[in-house]
Formats: C-alpha cells, sequence, structure tokens
C-alpha cells in the first residue's frame, strides 16, 4: 500500500479505492464464465471493494459474478454493500451462506445490516443467530431508527472504578473473549453507571497501584440511546472521542459507540445534506435503476414546476410593457439567474454552518446582516458590470440603468433569502437543507423578474 | 452529559454543542465588564466550545472577552480556532501566554496550528518550541500541504516484529514518555519499515508467548507521506481504519495518522465540496467579515453574469416569435427553471457518487444511460402537466404541446449533462464540484429557452 500510482484521470486510480483495471478484469471473466479468473482476481480485494465492486456492475453480472466466485459472500462483504442493492444479494445467497455470514458479525453490524430489509429476510438472519446474539439484536431494534442505540456496540469492556491499573491489567489478561476493538475501559459504579474511563495506553504505561480514577481522560462524555446519530457523530468529530459510553434513561451503560461508525455517519449525514439541497428525496445511490431514481426526483421537480409558475405570473403582469420593449424579454433572465447563484451561495454557507452549529441564535442577526452588506457590495459591482454592457449592447443607457438596480435588488434579496430560509426552517424544526435551494431560487426568480420589470415599467414606459 | 435538553428550535440546544444560553451569559457578562461572571461561565465549556464562543461572537467582543478572562486561551483552544480569527486571536494574546499555550500541543497539532499563519507569527511560534519539537515541527511543514506528512504526528510506538506479547508488554510499561493517543504497536523489520500492528486490546489478551507477528491485524495499511489528505480519510472511511503508519519514499516508518484527524479531514473535505457546487471560492465560514465574504463569492457571480447573457442572446433571436406572441415571454422560464432543478439533482448525486469512488470508469456509461432514460421519464412526466395547464391557462392546445415538448427536451438535456459536467471536469483532473453547478445551469438555460421558443416559433408561427 505505500506506492500510489496516478494517471490522467485524477485520484480514481489511487490505490486505496477499487481499482478501474480490477473491475475490467474481473467483468472480462465474467463474461468469459471464467471462474478460475474471478477468483485470482477477487483475492486481493478488501471487503468494502468487493462491495463497491458489486454496485458498480449490472444486476446480470452480479448475479454472475456470485453465482460463478467461489470465494462467496461473507459477512465483513455482506455489511459494506449498499442499501440499493442488499436486498438482491440477500436474495440470491443459499441459505448456509447467508447463516455463516451473519454469524461472523458483531450485534452492531447486525442491527446496521437488517434494519431496512423487509420482514421474511429479517427473520430468515435472526433465526441464523446463536440465542443470545439474537436477543442483542432485537433488543437493540426496539431502540429508534438512527439512534445512539442502532449504533452501538454492546459488547463493553468495564471495571469497578475503586480498582487499581493492576487489578484491571490482570482482569484483562484473563479474559479469553474481547470485543474486537475496544480503546477504554470503562470505570462504572455499583449501579452500572459509567464513571469515566481510562485508555490502554494509559493503563498501560502506568504503575499496578495507581488507581483506574487518577488516570481517567479529560474527554468522557456519554450518549444518551435515545440521541440521535447525527448528533452523536457531531460530538466524536468536536470533542475528539475515540469511544463513548451509552447508558439509558437511568444512566446505566447499556453499550459503547466507536469513533468509527461515528465517522460512517458523518458521511452519510453530508451526503444526506447534499442531496437534500440539490432537491433529491431519500437515499441516492449510482446503483439505483431507473425508477428508484424518478421516484428520488420527481417531488421536487413537481413542486419546482407550481413555484416556477409564479414567475410566469409576474411576468404576465408585465405584458403591455414587454409589447413595448421586446428586447427586455431577452434581458430579464440574467438578473434572476445571478440572483440564483448568489442565493445557492449564501444557503449553502448558512446549511454547512447550521449542520457544523456555528449558526446559531447568538449570531444569527450579524451573519444576516453581513450577508445584506455583502449582497449590496456584489450587487454594486455586478450592477457596474451588467449595467455598462447592457447600455452598451443595447444602445440604450436607461435599460442599462434599470439592469443595475434591479440587479442591486436582487442580490441583496438573494445573500440574505439564502440564510433567513435555512435559519427559518432549523427554527420550525426542519431540517434546514429541506428544499432551501427551491424556496430561494423561488425567491430570487420572483424578485429578479419582478424588479427588473417594474423599474423597467417605471423608468422606461 | 447523560440528558438532552430540547426545545423548539431544534437541536442547537442538545448538550453536544455549545449551549447558546450559555453564550448570552458570557455575552451579557462581556457587556458589564464582569469578569468573574466570564469566568465562571466559561469554566465547565470543553475546549471546542470555547473556540466556536470566540467565532460566534463580534470581533470588539472577542477582545473584551480575551482581555477579561482569567481562564486564558491554552493550546487546545487555539488548535480548535477557526481560521478566520486565528490571526486575530494569536496576535492578541500575550507573548509568555502563547508561548505556554503551543508547548502543550503535539507536533501534528502544531503544524496544523501555524501552516497557514503569517512569516512572522509563524516564526514567533516556532521560537517558542524546545529544540527537538522545533526541529520535528519543521520537518513536517516541508511535506506539500494537505498530505499525509502534515497530518501524521511524529511520536509512535514500535516493537521489532519478532518481539513476543511479554516483551512488548514489558518494553510499554517501561516507557515514562509515551503518545497521548495510541491504539496499535506498529511492527518494524531491521530497515524500520512498519509490517504490521497488533491493536492493544490484542495484546492485552494474549500469552506472554505469542509472537507478536502472530496477531496482527488484517486491516493493517501503510500511507505514503506525500498521500492527499482527502484519500487518506477516504481510506479510513472506507476501510475502518482506527491508525495507519505513515512512510517514506523508502518504506520506511515515519510517523502516525489516527482517525479523529481523519474524521477531521473528512469534515473539511465536504464542506469544500458543498461550497465549492454552490459556486463558494475557497474556505468560508460564519466569522468572515463582509469583504471576505464577497471575494469569495464574486468570481463565480460575473461568470454567471456572462454564462447568463447566453441565455439573453438566445432569446433575443426570437424577438419576432415574441412580438407576435407575447404571452410566451411569461411561459418561457418554466422549462429552463424545471430544468436547472433536474440538473442540479443528477449533478449533485454525481458529485457525490465521484467522490466517494462509486461512480467510476467500470459504471459511467450505465450511470449515463440511466440518467437518460430517467429524465425521459421526469420529462414526461412534468410534460403531461405542464402541458396541460399550460393549454387550460392560455386556451391555446398548441401553446400546451409546445410547453410539453420543451420541457421533455429540456429534462433528458439535464440530468444526461448533470452527470457528463462532473465526469468531464473529473476527467481533466478537475475537481467534479468546481463551478459543475454554474455549467449545467447555463446548460439547462440555453436549452430550455432554445427548445421553447424554438418550437414555438416552428408550431405557432
Amino acid at each position: 500500500m505505500a506506492e500510489t500510482e496516478r494517471d490522467e484521470t485524477g485520484r480514481e486510480d489511487d490505490d486505496y479505492a477499487l481499482d478501474t483495471r480490477a473491475v475490467e478484469t474481473i467483468r472480462a471473466a465474467i463474461e468469459s464464465g471464467d471462474a478460475a479468473a474471478i477468483d485470482a482476481a477477487m483475492e486481493p480485494l478488501h471487503a468494502a471493494d468487493i462491495a463497491d465492486l458489486l454496485e458498480q456492475i449490472d444486476p446480470a453480472e452480479r448475479r454472475a459474478l456470485l453465482a460463478l466466485w467461489s470465494g462467496g459472500i461473507d459477512g465483513e462483504i455482506l455489511s459494506e454493500i449498499d442499501e440499493s442493492i442488499r436486498d438482491e444479494v440477500i436474495g440470491a445467497l443459499p441459505r448456509e451462506v447467508l447463516t455463516e455470514a451473519v454469524r461472523e458479525l458483531e450485534s452492531d453490524d447486525v442491527v446496521d445490516l437488517i434494519e431496512d430489509l423487509e420482514e421474511p429476510q429479517q427473520e430468515m438472519i435472526l433465526g441464523a443467530l446463536p440465542q443470545d446474539e439474537r436477543v442483542a439484536v432485537e433488543k437493540s431494534l426496539t431502540y429508534p431508527e438512527h439512534s445512539a442505540g442502532r449504533l452501538m456496540q454492546r459488547e463493553v469492556v468495564v471495571a469497578p472504578e475503586h480498582w487499581t491499573v493492576g487489578e484491571a491489567i490482570d482482569f484483562l489478561r484473563a479474559q479469553t473473549e474481547l470485543p474486537d476493538q475496544f480503546y477504554h475501559v470503562i470505570l462504572v459504579d455499583p449501579a452500572h453507571r459509567p464513571v469515566g474511563y481510562v485508555t490502554l495506553g494509559k493503563l498501560m504505561s502506568s504503575k499496578r497501584t495507581v488507581r483506574l480514577r487518577d488516570i481517567t481522560e479529560d474527554s468522557f462524555r456519554t450518549m444518551n440511546v435515545l440521541e440521535e446519530e447525527g448528533d452523536v457523530a457531531y460530538a466524536f468529530n468536536q470533542y475528539h472521542l475515540i469511544s463513548a459510553p451509552v447508558v439509558d434513561e437511568g444512566g446505566r451503560l447499556v453499550g459503547v459507540i466507536t469513533i468509527d461508525d461515528a465517522m460512517a455517519v458523518l458521511d452519510e449525514e453530508h451526503e444526506e445534506d447534499v442531496l437534500m439541497l440539490a432537491g433529491v428525496a431519500g437515499e441516492a445511490s449510482v446503483a439505483d435503476g431507473v425508477l428508484a431514481t424518478v421516484r428520488q426526483r420527481i417531488p421536487w421537480l413537481v413542486v419546482n414546476l407550481f413555484t416556477a409558475s409564479l414567475s410566469a405570473f409576474v411576468i404576465s403582469r408585465f405584458e403591455g410593457t414587454l409589447v413595448a420593449i421586446v428586447a427586455l424579454a431577452a434581458l430579464m433572465p440574467i438578473v434572476a439567474s445571478t440572483g440564483g447563484i448568489a442565493g445557492t451561495q449564501s444557503l449553502a454557507v448558512a446549511v454547512r454552518a447550521l449542520a457544523t452549529r456555528d449558526l446559531t441564535a447568538s449570531n444569527a442577526a450579524r451573519v444576516v446582516r453581513r450577508e445584506l452588506v455583502a449582497g449590496l457590495l456584489n450587487g454594486l459591482l455586478l450592477a457596474g458590470l451588467l449595467g455598462l454592457g447592457g447600455a452598451l449592447i443595447s444602445g440604450d443607457a436607461l435599460i442599462g440603468g434599470v439592469l443595475a438596480l434591479a440587479m442591486i435588488v436582487n442580490q441583496i434579496v438573494a445573500a440574505t433569502g439564502g440564510v433567513l430560509v435555512p435559519l427559518a426552517l432549523h427554527r420550525i424544526g426542519l431540517d434546514p437543507a429541506l428544499a432551501s435551494g427551491t424556496f430561494v431560487t423561488t425567491l430570487t426568480d420572483v424578485m429578479g423578474y419582478l424588479a427588473f420589470l417594474g423599474f423597467a415599467t417605471w423608468i422606461l414606459i
């Protein structure tokens, strides 16, 4: 892994990701039905890359690959596979392969795997688990979707708060079954409430007689089991947590969340924000089919059809002006379009700042004020350019003036609207990214046409 | 930390973030110059929250707070402070406070702190470091910006590959200075090349006689010191890494990157993508002033002024048609606007998929084909609605037909353009998010007007 190849296509071919040439080799082997070549090409791939491979190839290729490949889907690959093809892959697996795969997984991965499956598939997988793990998974499924309870693993390493380093080390060294990943020993009081944690590194380097409670980490924070996973991810990133104990309403330890799961949530939350801002409903993947794609996109397109009709209505009120000076019809989209860009800019900054809790009630007024002044300045600069250009091209200085005035007004509306709309959505408890884009561009379109045609009617007619 | 309060403003007041009421208390104390009240309110705050507080208040309040607060800025707060106000805060600190703060930091945090500072401030901070750490920081600064070399910490815990668990434990327990955060013991060969790593948990639970090389982790991957930090973050998320050794060109161990730093990079990369997609140039923060805001936004606004003029030119070619049927002027933005939304949707999915390496040369053709068919279906659905509505409102079935035809064409152009533009940018080595939005909306605007007015001229005139 030490060397990285780069070619003219940018980072696509760096070796931290699935290699395009490997995919092509495998596709060729599928095409020719060459099972040995498939096995050879799949062998060096990481489970996450195999999952990506399955998403990137056609459904027909996917079926052929699953039938030909002797390696077979294991638990790790299964838990990496994107939801868009998970049902399909699970449905294609022989029952004993599925059972084997599921038994390898930790309880949090099983939960993640089955929470979005259909009832019969869910039952089949639960049935494949040993009794105690089945109970653990069913318990996790009782917590709300996207909660800390779903994200946590139930395997924890705890020690009574009064223990010494020596006692903890002896205890750990006597264990036969420790979790795969653990970074802290969690200290609990007699009621099993976490009171602090000690890193394994600190435990290693401290004298045997030192009390655990004297070497706990300052960064210690617990998460409520009902906490939103997005808030959990935020807390991990904000406070540089590596793991965090999860507690129930009574403050008792019920599990632990580790940073790798929090990082995956942060990444998903970002995906949601980007897609939501762009007006895509729900989760979208390049592996989705045509109908899933249409379903994700048509809702906001229909909404936009109606909001765009608002602009049409505004313009229709100025037909007299347009009949008098038809050249205005060609010029009118410029102000609206530049307003749309400015609104989107302001919106992106505001939505991002709300997500990172940097835009709050404390500084909202100052940020709106800043947007207003920045919008005015941008408006003046653009008005200068557009006014001059418009006057030269149309040969009419007054038309240049109308363009300039409308530009200033719409830039101010765009910049302030771009921050006020997400603030308002956030205030009423909605996701600020939800449809902000449609609202803001409707606002800038309507204001753009209104200002331009309004000033034109007033000044030119 | 176990309880979470929520009020009607949504997640702003959950207790994993800076509390708005705490900010208001502190602002009131600043206003009244009450140092004791400031100290009391600041005391429970985490360094990351203090940094957020400093970003959220006015520059004047910031100066007053720094003068009044007895706690003072320590290394941790300093390294949390956003770049937009870092120069200002460092400039305001007395030299001895700054020296003290910087000496607390690990080398990677010092690098992160000073890499964007002006030369004199950089020199001052380097001068405050002990000789050996100064050398370490200067060495890191010789690596390119945004490289693994800048991100890594140089403090590593290594063991020869032939050691046993017992030898490693005895070695660790004899150390007086281990890094604050470490999760693995890295095994090296005699040339100091990393060959694997063992988690501390595995070390704890294995017998003393077991060889380290027999209990290494499968997930082991090294990073090249020149690797882009975005690729490092991708690898951590893709392969669920907790830490990764960093090697030089000769494969020798030079440092280690831990997941908390990778998570912070992932978050910054997201921010860049969202802002870039929206046409904001460079880093933007709610703490930026008006002029910084104007500088970030004016470049793409000016570009849009020119691209919008393309639409104006297209419309101006149809003045004869508009004179004949002035009602067309009001209807023409609908097709263009709905195309803009569809293009943005397709674009967001494509840019995100390129970032997660899910859209590659292997599946690009299939994704473009899917977009084409989805665009056609969306176009047909929207054409039905718009055609019917347009015919009813205008009282002219032919106008409805023109709207419908133009909608179908533009939806197809939008959906395919939304994926082809970022693919093309990626192909020529540019960031696919860079200005994609401007390109795509220009395309959908021009096509929207051209299709609508073209069909209108052909059918109605």
